[in-house]
């Protein structure tokens, strides 16, 4: 028997999923898949995550269900498969015939009416049976994955067990029609979400009060993994804490083997901060940037209003219908303007958007759909807008779609100053007529600056999800103690 | 440039690595290389790991270099190959050649120079011109590994670049030699594993202290890697923690995703926290057994100071020339004999030993290799004991080597209450004659105790690494926060 049945949690204190949760994205599926002409009792076939090996030894990476199989079933364990039949919604659970000595090292055997009543299933067999039990439901074809994550460029990998070759396989209807389905959050979706990204938010402002000088990025990374596993219960981060101070603020991928958040905190830093935890999938993603001695110099205030500016006027501008890259044009414009204004820049703000000015400073996207991937599927398919190829920038975003009510994202506006970046425009006419060469100089090896929310659409605009303080007088007061109850 | 040169270390605070250690390393392994007769000119050919995605998405985990390769070169980033000449030692190290787009997502682009200026290998190329470099030298043949892991079954997988077609491979030669070098460790590699040690043992010293009733066993695993990561630098621990609280103190790999240290400890729990870091790779593997509430009951203390006297048996007695095997069977003993004496058996000890009782009450082994993996390479290979199946509990074990001076190995006796393993036994006659049916009905949903040391073998005996409070009033004194300077 499990502990918790019809419901995943990590017990008082945290958030409680009701397995409604996964059957309401069953239910989703079907009635969406039931207007595409399917094959006659066609059936919709998913396998789960595999327990990944650390090369040949005996240790595993710590499991984590893989992100499709999870929006359908929300089942934890590994090696389990998933069968829909899409006329009736029926659902059937395939979990491993363990062996006994399982019992031994692993602890209590689980029935498959265990499973049943943990996961709200009625039909739960073990997986060498699947070829028996889909025989015996007839179907014509079984709906499998086939497709390409547009963001890492990987294909997905097609289900297998024994005897699946006697079947037959559909591939071109399935995944885009829930890559799309996951694009829009429901309601119980949502409150997971806002769970996930309220956790992250307390642990980055306890990471705002606990970062000084001559401490190191790593034990900023340390504690929020803490706060966020011991707090919220959270396991699992959605990517790895990127801790940047002092110039590596300025890398965006920063946190990874070769540069391990292993600087020290210097006087006169500033820190970028991006992180964000998962609870049962479910990602968060938000970044902080701030001086960690308290106290911004005029240069990052300057640097940190402008960025600001660039995230309030696409939050205050995005809603239901709105397309993504004009947002995106929009942050940089008044990013441009904002550097124009503090005399980094010099020229006509919107040639130098035209001119792709943009990339120099925030040589990524303004953000990106956020679910149970930390860049969450359907950004790019074939009922979508494509990737744009210009101006230059659009070709970062990981979506050009228009918004949509229910959409979860981030905004996440960014200025950095990074020698290569600046050296480019330096050297291209095009770009540099509109630098100031001086003020340019002045902010090589600053670091760099990024605001990111991660914010809901609603019917009328924007709500931000993220709870940190944000304004300058905001962080500095909180860096100082002020403030305890305001988030 | 690199900001350590010659190094490893997670600076002020945590240990420094000399690159002398794995200079070392391939000075050990061509020296004993040569006594086995290559092929002349014969060059040892490693691959390094790979980074490895969360499914298809543009997520990975978090890359620790694979295990040999870090032996023989102590390189940290993912995608490098390394080459030794057996003849004259002459190291050669290959890096991925990374676009210009890395200085803007990665950080700095570091040049050949900066690496072999880190690593100290004088002749860095990058990977593209592996075969070019090769075919230079010359050689009449790549060693390269081919095995497979003792622990875990799996094969080791075979380097690969473009073109090593053209290189003739020997692959009976490198596997079994490195995997014997690695068993005995050099006094700076000694270093580090006494490093490890010692921050998973203040960590450890830390979660006893706070494992309270009403606690998580996920807030306890939280404690022991905030403790490591954020006072110790370890970034990872060597395999997912074991909090098991309750009657989960028995289940052996307990912690894994169907059952994630998500329990509330209650009031007269026991709790078994098997928890090891790991830094630069070198893993530490420690378990503490101790009561919560910090007073064990009359049955704890029992069963607690058995599974001690075994583990002290050992330590005492473990030495140079020692087969394994037999302290597993004297580990063994000295538990039976204890139970005896606590009235849950009854009989002959020595008989019990032979029909496998200790089985029942330990179905693991008594120790393993430790080093860069937890469970150490080298246990079984051609020259040494072969895995033995009798008497019970012989084939459990990771080793029946002879004990030589220099390994570091884990000395973790323990005694678990496992309904399956007890009635197993209540219904054998061999095995239900020596038990006490009321005693062991008493015992059932205990759990179990394992008391795990990192110990030394030494030229005269054991060296114990682990500095964890050991005895019952060591135990009770330090829960209720005395002995603070004893550690």
């Amino acid at each position: 028997m499990f502990k918790n049945n019809g419901k995943l949690s990590m017990g008082e204190g945290t958030h409680e999923i009701s397995m409604e949760l996964f059957a309401l994205n069953r239910k989703r599926l079907v009635e969406k898949l039931r207007t595409k002409n399917p094959p006659k009792d066609a059936i919709v076939f998913l396998q789960g995550g595999v327990d990944v090996p650390f090369n040949d030894t005996d240790v595993y990476f710590i499991f984590r269900q893989e992100s499709y199989f999870m929006w359908a079933f929300g089942v934890l364990e590994p090696d389990c498969y998933g069968a829909i039949e899409i006329e009736t919604g029926k659902t059937h659970l395939f979990v491993p015939r363990l062996p006994d000595s399982y019992a031994i090292w692993m602890g209590p055997l689980h029935s498959l009416e265990d499973f049943s009543k943990k996961y709200l299933i009625e039909n739960v067999y073990y997986s060498d049976t699947i070829a028996d039990v889909l025989t015996n439901l007839n179907p014509s074809a079984l709906l499998i994955m086939n497709g390409v994550n547009s963001d890492s460029g990987l294909d997905f990998t097609e289900p297998y067990f024994e005897g699946i070759e006697n079947f037959t396989l559909e591939r071109e209807i399935l995944y885009n029609e829930i890559a799309d389905l996951r694009v829009v959050k429901s309601n119980l979706e949502l409150d997971v979400m806002k769970y996930v990204i309220e956790v992250s938010s307390a642990a980055h402002r306890k990471v705002m009060r606990m970062a000084k000088p001559g401490r190191s990025e790593y034990q900023c990374e340390s504690e929020f993994l803490h706060h966020t596993y011991s707090v919220g219960g959270c396991r699992h981060v959605s990517y790895t804490c990127i801790c940047g101070s002092g110039t590596n603020s300025a890398i965006l991928h920063y946190g990874h083997a070769g540069a391990p958040n292993d600087r020290f905190i210097k006087e006169g830093d500033i820190c970028l901060f991006d992180m964000g935890a998962n609870y049962f999938g479910y990602a968060a993603d938000i970044t902080c940037s701030f001086p960690p001695n308290g106290k911004f110099t005029p240069d990052q205030k300057l640097i940190y209003e402008a960025v600001l500016e660039a995230n309030l006027a696409v939050t205050n501008t995005a809603k239901p219908g709105v397309n993504w890259l004009d947002m995106h044009f929009l942050a940089n414009r008044v990013l441009l303007s904002e550097l124009k204004k503090g005399g980094l820049l010099q020229g006509d703000v919107d040639e130098m958007v035209s001119a792709g000015l943009g990339h120099t400073f925030q040589p990524h996207g303004l953000g990106h759909l956020l679910g149970l991937d930390v860049h969450d599927v359907g950004g790019y398919l074939p009922s979508h807008p494509e990737r744009r190829k210009a101006p230059t920038g659009a070709h970062k975003l990981r979506t050009s779609r228009n918004l949509l009510e229910g959409m979860v994202l981030t905004i996440e506006p960014g200025c950095y100053f990074i020698d290569p970046l600046l050296d480019e425009a330096l050297e291209d006419p095009n770009l540099s007529k509109f630098l100031v060469p001086e003020a340019i100089k002045r902010f090589r090896g600053f670091g760099g600056v990024r605001i990111e929310d991660d914010v809901l659409v609603t019917a009328t605009g924007i709500k931000n999800l993220t709870k940190v303080p944000r304004t300058v007088p905001e962080i500095e007061d909180w860096i100082a103690n002020k403030d305890d109850d305001k988030y």
